[in-house]
């Protein structure tokens, strides 16, 4: 990185008017260098090969932006996704991206990373799924062996609504639809943050019925890890809530076993695709609960961390930042593991300053985080409109996990160019990349989330340098340990190589394209 | 400006883990209070009638944002200013913003800063005015002794117009909505930047008519100072095209005189307001002009500067600025005045990074302003994205001049908290506050501007020490000379003065609220 200050002792010493152009561009030649080597991936310095498909990928990219300023087609950061996913689709660059193996997505959360289609189109087919439309008209599901009891609605079996319906496709449609963000206008259906997080936290009590029942359960997170591995991502972490997981009978598994199936399934899916890396949990818990609640929790997390130290990473709070209680709230019960003696401490891995009530009191949930010694921020939002924050997330490397277009579906920000993650890339701060809940509004994966960045939030300027740095900060900043990340590293430069191969040799159509 | 550095430096060298709550919430205290120094006002110390009158001011902010976060009222700053003006007005937030004395407007445009219902019940009421609507449908105005030979469409006096009309009010409505931006679904109507820029450009097709007729002209900069007055605006100044202001022969005037007559209505107008500071002119052109026509008014801008050492302040350029030329593209004209021996130098006042295209060609216009010695820079939307520019404006004391209903109107931002001048007041930049082409929008003076301000972009911290700071700002970074500056501050503190005894008696509610 090079310094400013050196500039600005040449521009400020600098007391007589500019030579001429000739000395007037060398000096601006030397600013403009300086802010492309400051930004994120700024000082990498490409091969051959990786210059070529760079200025593929460039151009590209130009003539997408062209295209919208010149005429006037729309352009997709400015876009809502629900609006701008089937044009991405379309979009060459989002071909290149959705090839481009992009390492780790490391802020995902446990029940809304797998195709909400593929839960539909299996997990209700299982048998004994039961369903209803509660009395607030949610969609609720329960797996058991016998018809549950009627409490605030009457159970019937998916199979005979599905049949009686007389049209599959619609009523699996309509399925998805109760479990879905996507609608045809969210500026109507979620006019703000609170609106579009009220909807956001019903679909979960869609979603868990299904998800929560122990053959779903492992199948979810199989599928999970398939999607991810399909759209080149080759490493996830996950925010698990470690819910009781049910079985036919109504009898429960703690989280022991749950941490358990994961760990199993993550090692099946190693061994089926031995060029995958694995995954770990975060255990979470939401930030709405009492403090004896979160203190029990963190006990928990803490002690999965000892039965399971190479995949359960840490513990983190979950929900609605603006309206839930803030990490101050929670400060005793988060100090705890750090008065304990011995090896128990826990790593953090909070979400703060998901708002853009910036200074407030949610806002200071950045500064909290960092004390707290978090490993990573999830979202950090608010971080820019902190200075001491901004500060200190650089001199303590501490990485923000940026979700682009959970921010925009959930209100935050609408035209993604405006995203305040644009001040990390072009100041070089740790930034990683991720999806938090796709499933929820009708993506997949991460390569959505990477286009946006691309194109959007990283600004004309973002290029090869800034995905390749971002793929390999998603391995640099996991919560893998040095040797798995030196593994993890390994392939994805393997991956990387047979990618710019590809896509050099190709002029920029990847294979699967 | 407490240093950061020292702050890391104590929290790096801890490496044992925080000696229970005490410990961890002075530091925490201490991060809190450094970044609450380092905010744009964070250092002034408050009068005991201020900290009521903060008090006060802050109570009525508080219940503002309660009654949006929690009984869903639309939080104004998150709306569309057309939707959010009546309701503002009710807000005794604003209130007490307007009958605050705001010091001066910085970044104004000569055609759009007058009410342009006082246009129409004023100028258009004029004899001789002549209409039509030409091919385009755009209306047009021009006065003339005899009716005006038919071009892309036929004149008729608005007297006959308004008289056939049946219905004076209906009429005058419908000529004031022909010369505004504001309509009832904004989003429809303008869904992107170029379409609102179309629109804003014709505007001024119709303004334009009234505007440049030598009565008009010289009456409608006299009703802008009345106006920025009665909002509590002591100064202002205002980048002017000086074009040829015409009589009803069809003779024209020059530049000179057009400043001469400026000149003479602010004298007239200080006259008979003692308390009124006065005003001055910077010269301007637009960006999609040829570089000889810049090169051109650069030099009529030198001479204009040796005529009137005292009222004409620099130069600027202006219009779009993404689809407009770059500073780069005129460096050799904008460098001119440099190359010029003796006392030839011409301040400049440029707009720069007015965009979203943060890190493209005109996003660089910030760092090429910064190079060219710019004053201020108007607007500096994309400067967040410019390490460099941020290092840059700190270290040179350039203020930037931030509009934010300006760039919600003109497409760059929908929600004002996410405006990036909130990075700039966090991190205690120079910033003053204007407003751009009020008249345009339906807003008037600099108070609807100031409001946006403290409640969304300065976020939940900024109190009346930002907005003593912000008009502090005003004054010393305008471009009178330090005499001036002086005694326009002695004025602004008598004014300020009373303004807080005012509201600290009456407990907050101003006299002409
Ligand atoms: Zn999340
Ligand atoms: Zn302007």
């Amino acid at each position: 990185m090079i310094s400013f200050l050196l500039i600005i002792y040449a521009l400020s010493v600098e007391a007589k008017p500019f030579n001429g152009n000739a000395s007037y561009l060398e000096k601006r030649r030397q600013i403009l260098a300086a802010e492309d080597e400051v930004r994120v991936g700024g000082d990498i310095i490409l091969t051959f090969a990786e210059q070529k498909v760079n200025d593929i990928l460039m151009q590209l990219k130009h003539d997408e932006i062209e295209a919208s300023i010149y005429n006037n087609t729309p352009y997709l950061p400015h876009m809502h996704f629900f609006k701008a996913k089937q044009l991405m689709q379309k979009s060459k660059v989002f071909q290149i991206i959705r090839a481009m193996p992009k390492g780790g997505a490391l802020h995902l959360h446990d029940s809304s990373m797998t195709d909400l289609t593929w839960l539909v189109k299996n997990v209700t087919y299982m048998p004994k799924c039961y369903m209803c439309f509660d009395n607030n008209n949610i969609l609720k599901f329960k797996f058991s062996s016998t018809t549950p009891p009627t409490t605030d609605c009457t159970w019937r079996t998916v199979s005979s609504y599905r049949e009686a319906s007389g049209n599959v496709t619609a009523f699996d449609e309509m399925l998805v639809r109760n479990m879905s963000l996507v609608v045809d206008d969210p500026d109507i259906a979620y006019p703000t943050v609170n609106a579009a997080w009220r909807r956001f936290t019903e679909l979960f009590q869609t979603i868990n019925g299904l998800f929560q029942y122990a053959p779903a359960f492992t199948a979810y997170y199989s599928e999970a890890l398939k999607e991810f591995y399909e759209d080149n991502v080759q490493y996830i972490e996950v925010r698990a809530l470690l819910p009781p997981v049910y079985e036919l009978d109504g009898s429960t598994h703690n989280k022991t076993w749950v941490m358990q199936t994961y760990k199993k399934s993550t090692l099946q899916f190693i061994h089926d695709h031995p060029d995958f890396s694995g995954a770990k949990i975060i255990a979470s818990d939401i930030r709405s609960k009492t403090k004896v609640d979160i203190l029990s929790s963190v006990k928990d997390a803490m002690s999965l961390v000892q039965d399971f130290p190479d995949f359960m990473a840490g513990y983190d709070l979950v929900g609605q930042e603006d309206t839930g209680n803030t990490l101050l709230f929670y400060l005793d019960q988060l100090l705890y593991s750090s008065t304990q003696s011995g090896n128990n401490s826990l790593s953090y891995f909070f979400h703060a300053g998901e708002t853009d009530w910036g200074s407030s009191d949610v806002g200071k949930n950045v500064i909290d985080a960092i004390l707290l010694n978090t490993t990573r921020i999830g979202h950090g939002y608010a971080i820019p409109k902190h200075p001491a924050a901004m500060d200190l997330i650089k001199k303590k490397n501490i990485s923000v996990e940026v979700n682009p277009i959970s921010n925009q579906v959930l209100k935050l920000v609408d035209d993604l160019q405006n995203h305040p993650a644009s001040v990390l890339l072009s100041g070089g701060y740790p930034v990683v990349i991720s999806a938090d809940d796709p499933a929820l509004w009708g993506a997949r994966g991460l390569s959505y989330d990477f286009y946006e960045v691309f194109m959007g939030i990283g600004g004309d300027v973002a290029d090869l340098k800034t995905l390749k740095q971002l793929a390999m900060n998603s391995i640099m900043y996991s919560a893998m340990n040095e040797q798995e990340k030196k593994k993890a590293m390994n392939l994805w430069r393997q991956k990387w190589d047979r990618f710019i191969t590809e896509i050099f040799l190709s002029g920029g159509r990847p294979n699967h394209a």
